[in-house]
């Protein structure tokens, strides 16, 4: 077998077979291809496109070319959540506890957050002594005992992902659907998970612009999902705002709080409450996603989702008083207010925008080596849809060094977007991928 | 300028500007530029293709990339002759000294063969004592003295069209019209040449199969010249079957000589013909190409095409008795016969498999490492057309290496398609594309 050919197969658009992707993922894995005829593969594959055979064979591939995490010392279906990634997409930090708190256990590897969207684990991360580095067997341990544990990403998973990553990052072949949903798939795959529930973004904030895009981005991990195996169902949520009102990591951890105790931003509420639903019906916990959604409701209610979140905190050698006191985050040391200049509605919202204020405050990194700061971020006042007048506060920056500030204003004023009249109600949920008429059942 | 950019740009349908091109030329060509983002590039312009002034712009900065040779101690107009390749395609041998005996100069710099195909320099190679590496200055001075030399190429010339020719042999871009064509062209400006008469092969034994491909191709490398301020014209023809009978270094050189005193096979000396005429008009020789072939045959008819080309083998060392006594050319140890099992009419020699075989016995080169033997190869008895009787002899193997005959006969065999009755009459000449209505004039 000869990586031209495989190339030139791909060119003329033609199918590529089981042997051909496997004999790619692996020599290029272990350095034996060179990068330039992974790159004329790559472009060739945005050009052609890899059907759903293709692509799941890619993604079986990539996750099997390195360690995969073995969650059987866990009892019951593992259900995984992913994100695509969003500007204030705190989800994971209410639902991993609030779906432990319902019973099922969540046993969560999360990423550090790179450009304009935050990672679950930094974010974690400033909550005082809370500690994201667990070792495989403290993790599973963990599991077991609380139901929960949130932890960075540790071991050799998915070198093949890594590698051709960032060879699309510098070939200008990210942006293919097959190429993303095989990698982001082929990370769930060996992270070990039973079923996974997939909240793909849509929006001005999103990699995917539009609900079309998102949607077939949707139906290609679930069908990646499906000929893996892993029961895969995919919410397509609205990210054409922030979600929720804070940008920022120990901002967002606030707001977790805040949802986890039966309040916080609708938004963020219902998206998790929806996610959840779909979770504990791929495990098994309720009949219908409704059903799960009721049940998780009263448990955020009743406080049982803020104690599971406050014994995770503790097992991790967090400080469990941020729970009740979340004065313990730690806090930028001045604010600044962005105020309205009219009477006028917000139309729009724009995400990315407000994102990238975050990060220009020191809230994310643009490169790997940067180091975050845990405090600072962005507050918005406003969301689409309300109501402004001259004076009220749009948004609030929480500022350690002032040196972008005079660039952070004009950007978060340049992202809000007003008009004379009330906008159109803007949907959250924009659809779910799955097996439609499907009782799950865990099968582990 | 980021490279980046450029592919996204390319792989987006985006026409690309001179000053990207050269960006990427350059760096490219300097190492700056690693292979895989070359690479990503040229499957991008596969699928998404060059205009005519993206590819004019890419054959200049690739021509600019190394040494140009200086053709101006040379009076009148220059015209170099390039042939896209094909199978027993000896024209050069006959042109170059049949050109110059019409009084054009004729300063030809030629590559060795790879492949299935023989290179000009490989078959000049086996004339005794013929010296195909002259310095640039004994090269001008002989083509000065005599009128003609033909010497293979020297100097760092174009060195970006190495490079990358290199790349998309191992990434499965060789065969994009813009591509070849810039690499065509940009070898043809920098050597020197005022005006250029293109041989544009199709079908069997030719890179491009169809008269379709060919002519894409041969309009693309007319627009490069015309952009390029080069006169340029090309000719369509045919390469379904080897031209002439004779495929193998010396054998080649021979059937050149029996062209040039004014015999050898119908459709060799047409062609000469036809490219000698358009090469006279371009050179300001001729006021239109039948004036040029009738000048031409003329010349063939009163043997001055052998005497020129007699001289020109004297002024590069070579044994000038060749031209009378051809047996003084190497000759190959013993002779096998294939011959015809059955009663028909040869309705088409598959070109590549001639050459394939012509190669596989020693003729040609599968590697630039490998060493020709001069002396073997093929010479046909019937061409296209030609009725055979069982025991008529089809082709003779000139043979000094028997461990691959058995192979060579059987795809001798196999080239060989018959059929009950005489097939169509097949053209030589499929068309030309030039500049139609126009005078030529040397502007040099």
């Amino acid at each position: 077998m000869r990586m031209y050919d495989i190339i030139l197969k791909k060119r003329q658009g033609f199918e590529l077979t089981t042997e051909e992707i496997n004999f790619f993922v692996r020599g290029y894995t272990a350095g034996e291809i060179p990068d330039y005829q992974a790159a004329a593969l790559l472009m060739a594959i945005f050009f052609r496109g890899l059907n759903s055979r293709e692509t799941a064979d890619l993604t079986l591939a990539m996750a099997s070319s390195g360690e995969r995490v073995d969650l059987s010392g866990i009892p019951g279906c593992k259900v995984d959540k992913h994100s695509t990634g969003g500007v204030g997409d705190k989800t994971t930090l209410v639902l991993a506890p609030l779906v432990a708190a319902a019973g099922v256990s969540v046993a969560k590897m999360s990423g550090r957050g790179l450009g304009h969207t935050g990672g679950t684990v930094d974010k974690l991360g400033s909550i005082p002594g809370f500690k994201v580095n667990l070792t495989p067997d403290d993790f599973i341990r963990q599991v077991r005992e609380v139901g929960v544990a949130v932890v960075a990403q540790t071991g050799n998973l998915v070198p093949a992902d890594k590698k051709l990553y960032a060879l699309r990052d510098v070939t200008a072949t990210v942006d293919s659907i097959p190429l993303i949903a095989s990698s982001v798939m082929s990370k769930k795959i060996a992270a070990g998970a039973d079923a996974i529930v997939l909240d793909v973004k849509a929006g001005s904030g999103a990699f995917m612009r539009s609900v079309d895009e998102a949607s077939t981005l949707a139906r290609a991990m679930v069908a990646i999902g499906r000929q893996a195996g892993k029961k895969t169902v995919a919410v397509i949520s609205d990210m054409d705002q922030p979600l929720g009102f804070a940008v920022g990591n120990a901002l967002e951890v606030r707001e977790a709080i805040e949802t986890l105790s039966g309040q916080g931003p609708s938004d963020l509420r219902e998206l998790c409450l929806v996610l959840g639903g779909h979770m504990l019906v791929l495990a098994g916990a309720a009949t219908d996603v409704e059903e799960g959604m009721n049940r998780l409701a009263g448990l955020l209610e009743r406080g049982r989702a803020l104690d599971k979140f406050r014994e995770m905190v503790k097992a991790q050698g967090g400080d469990p008083r941020v729970a009740d006191e979340p004065d313990l985050l730690p806090e930028a040391s001045y604010k600044e207010q962005v105020k309205a200049q009219e009477d006028r509605y917000v139309a729009a919202i724009h995400a990315e925008r407000i994102g990238r204020v975050a990060m220009l405050l020191g809230a994310g990194r643009k490169t790997r080596e940067d180091t975050i700061d845990p405090a600072v971020g962005v507050v918005l006042h406003k969301k689409v849809g309300d109501r402004v007048k001259v004076g009220d506060v749009l948004a609030t920056l929480h500022v350690n060094n002032p040196d972008n500030l005079a660039t952070a204003r004009q950007l978060i004023a340049g992202a809000f977007t007003f008009s004379s009249s009330a906008p159109g109600v803007k949907k959250l949920i924009h659809g779910v991928v799955g097996l439609q008429g499907v009782v799950y059942q865990c099968l582990s």
